[in-house]
């Protein structure tokens, strides 16, 4: 066995091995060469973070700065003076980095060489994508996997979903029964990777995300994974599929006007689900997008609404929740 | 390159590749293989260390577990749950945890499972040692080296100098002219190591040792260095040859009842070394033991003493420097 590392709990497991190279075909698909001087700013102690996205990027060559949890003030001066050309760690962590570059007066885009990001561990929410790659001039790449599996999806530069990994079978699952859910659905993201350290057969995730057939542009021919929509708990399931509260965010997204709530009542044995429509001023009017909402929601969420109801501005109280469950299982 | 560590300053080096396996011959010379669980106590951040014995550690097949910095009560939590073996670190933190574990109640010796230790980086004092191997059932191993040149020597079980490493051309040096001095003499160690990435000619260490060619009872028929007796500017040159502090105090552990201190003189262009003993309780006579002394220092210094004084109990100071140097040079 190569190395142990813990989880909270304690939970100790294995390592997958150093020679399986996991993460490689993630960063050569975010451009990651020989070229490339990249700064490792996730932690080599314990966890298994550092040491496997090390053993990803030596293995497309790179060379790699491990900096591991240093100060953000040392972050910004490796990145300077060794002209760091990319950066992997997690998102929060390199928006910390920049402020700490602006604060001692650089300018970072124009200052430095980072031209490129490859996120795991965290989700990255679209609006600090947009302002790094907009306002800083980095190329942003997602990489999704779990310390049990190892790598499982990562993004190509067309940024329509995540490549599913050749390694790992993935399986889109009904939480509660462990059943495969049709193609297209959401639900939870089960792995299984075969090797010879620490096997797990069907490793349940606990995140949420559906699977993506159709071709990508960019000619790899892999399954792709939808992004992730939430975790497992977070779910309502309506008539057998799932609706996230991120579904229902990137729904409001579109409908910027309007505020969104979801109730799922049961009515004789079925579920019937009523989306309520309140305009954010007064003076707008919700029965004219009616039409496009029920196909936007359909599109994103699969599941059909069954009622609308369009209230009055200032119905909806800023602590309502987002989705209500009504049903009682007596 | 595989990566960029940093020293303080900031110094930037390229980091010796991890195809070199630095390190593994000293971790087998000291009984660490396959069944072995090591807690490797290097950072991995930045510095060279961590990664460099990992790569050794592995190479000889022992499992690792890259503790790192973590604190010394999550390392006593790994000793436990994980029945480790072997530590490799400094001594100094290697205590801090022992201490940290009788602290919670253990016996260290009783309750865990480690009986070996790898230490680098920092010196192993005779003292710390026994209490190591005699108070806590753990064989300890003296490991030597540096970042820019990788390993250069190791103890094995016989513990008598540490046997030079293959690779590794060492050479013992005048400090100050950088000329190779005669076998035997005290100077600086002084590596030259042949490899691809980052070739030092003749690496100064600013270490002070000498060399044993005697064959070892191990069976290893390399050159061994015989500890490090101190740094460069900790000694004085009397008559072309090096006398560090660390030596005296050897020789203070075998005659326990003197205090002593040695001057250098400059008479009629010649040094000239005196040697003072103070007995430490004023019934004692220093003059019987001057014979059996004067061999010692021999062995132990090299050079001959030219003059000993024999001062009373109480003469010297607390405060006095164990070495002074009277010669002008006008």
């Amino acid at each position: 066995m190569d190395r142990i590392f813990i989880s909270p709990g304690p939970v100790y497991e294995p390592h997958l091995s150093e020679n399986d190279y996991l993460w490689a075909r993630a960063y050569h698909a975010a451009g990651i060469g020989k070229e490339d001087i990249v700064l490792n700013a996730f932690s080599y102690h314990m966890v298994a973070a550092g040491l496997t996205f090390h053993g990803g990027l030596r293995r497309v060559g790179a060379t790699v700065i491990p900096s591991g949890t240093s100060s953000s003030q040392q972050q910004v001066q490796l990145i300077r003076d060794l002209n760091v050309t990319a950066y992997t760690g997690t998102p929060s962590f390199l928006m910390a980095i920049i402020q700490k570059a602006e604060e001692l007066g650089y300018d970072f885009k124009s200052d430095f060489r980072m031209r490129r990001a490859c996120f795991a561990a965290e989700p990255l929410q679209p609006s600090l994508r947009k302002r790094f790659e907009k306002e800083f001039g980095i190329d942003t790449y997602q990489m999704y996997g779990a310390t049990e599996v190892g790598d499982v999806a990562y993004e190509c530069s067309e940024k329509q979903g995540w490549h599913i990994c050749e390694e790992v079978l993935v399986e889109i699952v009904d939480p509660e029964t462990g059943k495969k859910l049709p193609k297209g659905c959401l639900g939870e993201v089960v792995v299984t990777r075969f090797n010879s350290i620490f096997f797990l057969f069907r490793f349940g995730t606990g995140d949420l995300s559906k699977i993506t057939e159709s071709p990508c542009p960019c000619g790899r021919t892999s399954y792709r994974l939808n992004g992730i929509e939430g975790r497992v708990g977070d779910a309502l399931k309506v008539r057998g599929l799932f609706i996230a509260p991120s579904q229902l965010k990137k729904i409001q997204e579109i409908f910027k006007d309007v505020k969104i709530q979801l109730i799922v009542a049961r009515i004789s044995h079925e579920d019937i689900l009523t989306i309520r429509l309140e305009p954010k001023e007064a003076s707008i009017n919700t029965i004219p997008i009616e039409e496009k909402f029920r196909t936007v929601f359909k599109d994103i969420c699969t599941v059909k609404i069954d009622r609308m109801e369009h209230v009055q501005h200032g119905t909806l109280k800023e602590d309502d929740r987002l989705m209500i469950d009504e049903r009682t299982w007596k």
